[in-house]
């Protein structure tokens, strides 16, 4: 049989084993499914270096479903090679057509849109949420031109999914970085789900774009399987030259392809059943029938394995004191000073961090003079790992997935606002169980003259949704640590590189006092008791924490004998917490220059959930702010200064006039 | 005096003037301000059709300032103008030099980044967050085409700024919505924040895309005067030409244009003071010698006025009951079954709407089969109010606040999940007090099958920090609302079409049971009692409520009198709640089949707030879903089945064995 009829046969079989899928499932995309039977049959059956039976070793091909909803053809094709699933390489075994037709099952590893973390390990990452696959693809190729391994990645990308900007920014990306070991390949059917996808997105305007950002384009039928393969072949070939800036293939494909039944009007996320199951699958045989001459299932496709991986040792170090790094680096004027930003502290453990960790991988969106990524950037000895986003959030963070997926610890910073942008994308890289390290800068009121604009105000109320539930490891979805000194900073940075999933830390913009020393040791769930008195519990985060500081000496004067407690961390130790609040009459107040349902509201919640009576007051920016020239003048415009903190107290006890 | 004399000498005014500001302020972006000056001067004293003493006319040409933070040379401007200040037009006066010196101080009405609502009536919307003014252009000019205004849209985008996908969707847009009244502006100025802009940002490159994408381009020097006009006047020149294209401009600038003082090195974001501010000024006045032969002011300048607004009266109706709808549109016997998706009656509402009240608007992104909001789309009589925006959630919301802003009121729908993409476009969206109603459908886990890249999870967790401060008006930041049948879903998207100020409401893909009637009065901030009970107060929305129904059932055979109360919006009355649960022992339950800091939050901040004594109980989902094929196994799977919530409930009030 040709190489054309065996893919016709297979893809014609998958297609059909598709329909089976999503119909006993009673959902799914079999249509989308069925525009890349002849696309997945190729990479999977014949391109792909890779192994079935060891689907993520580190030196295989990798395939990144973008258009996360045609997954059912993947599952198609992996239950047919028979490749390992599980949830932990002790469960693997062979996936059969039993499995593929459990699809959407509670209790199958078979999951509605991709997802390694559910026990397919063909998949890097968490896929469905459309636009971000191109991204991992590409931070799947960073690492491995970082790791010097020969490894290809494919990327099958919808045309209406290529509307979402974030498919721009990474075609942007692979072009800078030069990442001419990724192929992205639009599957381009025309219909996207409530219609026709719009002439911007159309297979002519696609390639359009793709040649204008500068990528060499080839447009082939994408149920031609002789043009499928030399597509393929080029960019093979590609490999070969130096330098050479990377292709993109615009497939034009049919959706429903090969049934029309299941093509006519809008079949997008129908399964097919009864008599149109029937009569689709019939179709597809006549189709067979048409385009090859034999009824045997082909047995011509070698699937060749991967390049062999080299042993690689992961020895990381432990990342010396603050001190010592502040004294290596020249700065110590600075350890003097007693002050420094916890931004600019980051930096710095960055930086020694990666000379102690070589898995330590760092991603900016051209904020890094103010993030102090840059500190990581401009040592000659660690530039390689760097990657610059510039102005493009959500694919900095879907390549942060890629690396994640590739053994890398990806620390990726920019304004804690402007992370807000690809909110979407951390969620599903929490749902990859991808190892992120997030690190906003400018968090909170304090950032002053810029304005709300660049204020990270809601971010630890989004985040804190992923404090209340479990990943797959069985830990918190995400930590959220805010260090209030820059002993803190560093100290953390350290704790979440060593650490195994998603983490995001706020920075400051201002400088601020160091409160803390060597030794002080900060773990995810942990507090900083500062001051233990007896009449009232200040729990603060971050700047705050200082302007409690300042409250107390006031309160002092007044005869409050006040505790402070730093919350560096959710989640943290509730019970504890809880004690320091009964040592203080029960009296607690929580100070944060952000939005409310943040750190008040995690208080909150372990009283409430302990059934004991507490006076909680939660002091929190309650309106929109505005720039004032000053930290200090904008906290006041917001009721948060540490006059005003040391006044709620004074109302609370209600002691005298203030 | 020329008006290439004029344009330099006016210029180089307004280039001083912001060096001026910035140094007065002690931070903003002076030379990016630069980059601008000759646009920006041609545009606002001559080139666009405004008043500065009604600078919000609603025929007036607009500028949206996309990169926000050059907002200096636009202060500079108005101020030389004499442009209406204040925070309400009560308030105004014409702003003066003093009052542009006073950039960033807290009481000024001069904000670090632009924003309407902070006094600076001259602009639409709130910048500064990058990506997002392009899109908020192109529904000012989708606006515009609807009244049928003579009215032209500017936006001047930067080059860094244009990696942002959102510019990517937002120009696929424009172009698919043929708005050929809207002008994008690229500054390019070579220099991001951090760097020089990649290549793929550069002139040539931002042509070559645009051109693919289907735009006319000019590209001219951005400070020969010659050349901007002649570009203005052949966009002004476009408007005769009939279903015209749209264009562009690509304007090569300089950052610090003019002073070489402040273009070495990197100037972004940075004042220049004493010695160099002198130096820079300097400089400015040499190529003001080089380049005019005059030194008076130049007076040439003439702003022509808009044109003139028709009177337009607004006397909305109120909508028909739901029954009376549901009736009109022959859903007669749906209405007997008893049962309807909250989506599918959000989206007759919309239809219904649509008829009483002409400036509702509908936007959805590519899923209004699934949404509903085709309902209103496929109605003849209200296409022409339907905006498809395709898979590109950043676009719609931001073309959404330029709706608002130019008098509509926009909904905007997809699925609760991909709302995420949107976040930092909707929190812009509350600082600029956009009128926005937001619905995200196929809310929580009972999705089912699509699993988790499909839920909307953390969702009610970030809208709630906007529960917990004000906006502009003194209104809650964003209403929450959570309608659990059909009949609250219809009410409420009346309600919200009332109320101004931004909302938020989630739908569920699965059909519920009619709990309510026309009769039934739903308020933001209010809440339903559907059972009275006297041992346990359960609090519950969207679909949790009717599995809390189903568990009632089992409590009351257990001799378990429940409360149970409809929590359908966010915020609400606290007292009025915290009375109900101390009339069931303090005993509370809440129920929701989202991750948590969500709807339990909400109920423990009353609590703790109130200081009396509580025990609530969270069931929440705490771990990742996965796809299940029905909605009573994900519910089982994540414990917060109808048995579950009797087991709690049997367990807290410590009563036998299930």
């Amino acid at each position: 049989m040709s190489f054309e009829a065996a893919v016709h046969a297979q893809a014609i079989d998958l297609d059909k084993l598709s329909l089976d899928i999503c119909a006993e499932a009673g959902s799914g995309h079999p249509s989308s499914a069925m525009s890349l039977g002849h696309i997945v049959t190729v990479l999977m059956f014949h391109t792909m270096r890779w192994s079935p039976e060891a689907p993520d070793y580190p030196t295989s091909d990798r395939l990144v479903l973008s258009e996360g909803h045609a997954v059912p053809i993947i599952y198609a094709a992996y239950s047919r090679l028979g490749g390992m699933i599980g949830r932990t390489p002790a469960e693997w075994r062979p996936m059969t057509i039993e499995d593929a037709l459990s699809l959407r099952d509670g209790p199958s590893v078979i999951d509605g849109h991709p997802n390694p973390r559910e026990g397919f390990p063909f998949f890097d990452a968490a896929t469905g949420s459309l636009g971000q696959g191109l991204s991992v693809a590409a931070g799947l190729g960073d690492a491995a031109r970082l790791d010097g391994y020969d490894r290809l990645i494919y990327c099958i990308i919808g045309d209406g999914e290529s509307r979402e900007g974030q498919i721009a920014e990474a075609l942007d990306y692979l072009i800078d970085q030069r990442l001419s070991n990724v192929l992205p390949i639009f599957n381009c059917n025309n219909y996207g789900q409530a219609g026709r996808v719009s002439d911007q997105q159309s297979p002519e305007t696609i390639q359009a774009k793709l040649e204008a950002a500068g990528f060499t384009v080839r447009a082939i039928d994408g149920h031609d399987p002789a043009q499928i393969r030399e597509a393929f072949e080029a960019f093979t070939k590609l490999q070969e030259t130096e330098n050479a800036g990377p292709m993109a293939v615009v497939a034009r494909t049919v959706k429903g392809w090969g049934a029309p039944t299941v093509q006519a009007g809008n079949w997008h996320g129908k399964p097919a059943h009864g008599e149109s199951l029937t009569r689709a699958k019939e179709e597809l045989d006549q189709r067979r029938v048409e385009l090859t001459s034999s009824l045997v299932q082909s047995d011509q496709f070698v699937i060749r394995p991967p390049t062999e991986a080299p042993a690689r040792e992961f020895a990381p170090g432990e990342i010396p004191s603050f001190s010592d790094t502040m004294r290596r680096y020249d700065m110590e004027s600075t350890l003097h000073a007693g002050r420094l930003a916890t931004r600019k502290a980051y930096g710095l453990a960055l930086r020694a961090l990666g000379h102690v960790n070589d898995r330590v991988v760092v991603l900016d969106a051209d904020v890094s003079n103010s993030t102090f990524a840059e500190t990581f950037a401009k040592d000659p000895a660690l530039a390689d790992r760097y990657f610059e986003c510039k102005i493009a959030e959500q694919n900095m963070i879907s390549v942060g997935v890629g690396l994640s997926a590739a053994g890398k610890i990806p620390f990726c910073s920019t304004f804690s606002k402007f992370l807000t942008r690809a909110y979407d994308q951390i969620e599903m890289a929490i749902n990859s169980g991808a190892n992120l390290k997030l690190v906003g800068s400018h968090a909170g009121i304090t950032l002053a003259a810029d304005g709300p604009s660049q204020m990270g105000l809601p971010d630890i109320a989004w985040f804190r949704a992923f404090t209340t539930m479990k990943d797959h490891r069985g830990n918190p979805g995400c930590y959220i640590l805010q260090p209030s000194d820059a002993y803190a900073a560093y100290a953390l940075t350290g704790v979440m590189a060593e650490y195994e999933g998603c983490c995001y830390m706020r920075t400051l913009r201002s400088d601020t006092e160091f409160l803390y020393s060597d030794d002080v040791v900060f773990n995810l769930g942990g507090f900083e008791v500062l001051s233990e008195g007896r009449d009232v519990l200040l729990v603060a985060a971050g700047y705050m924490v200082h302007e409690a500081n300042k409250a107390l000496e006031e309160l002092d004067r007044q005869g409050i004998s006040a505790t402070l407690v730093d919350l560096y961390s959710l989640p943290f130790d509730g019970d504890a917490l809880l004690d320091l609040a009964q040592a203080n009459n029960g009296y607690v107040i929580t100070l944060e220059d952000n939005y409310g349902a943040s750190i008040g509201a995690a208080v909150a919640d372990v009283m409430t959930e302990s059934g004991d009576s507490f006076t909680l007051q939660q002091m929190h920016v309650r309106r929109i702010p505005k720039s004032a020239r000053t930290p200090e003048e904008v906290l006041s415009m917001c009721g948060l200064s540490s006059g005003d903190i040391a006044a709620r107290c004074l109302d609370l006890l209600q002691v005298g006039a203030v």
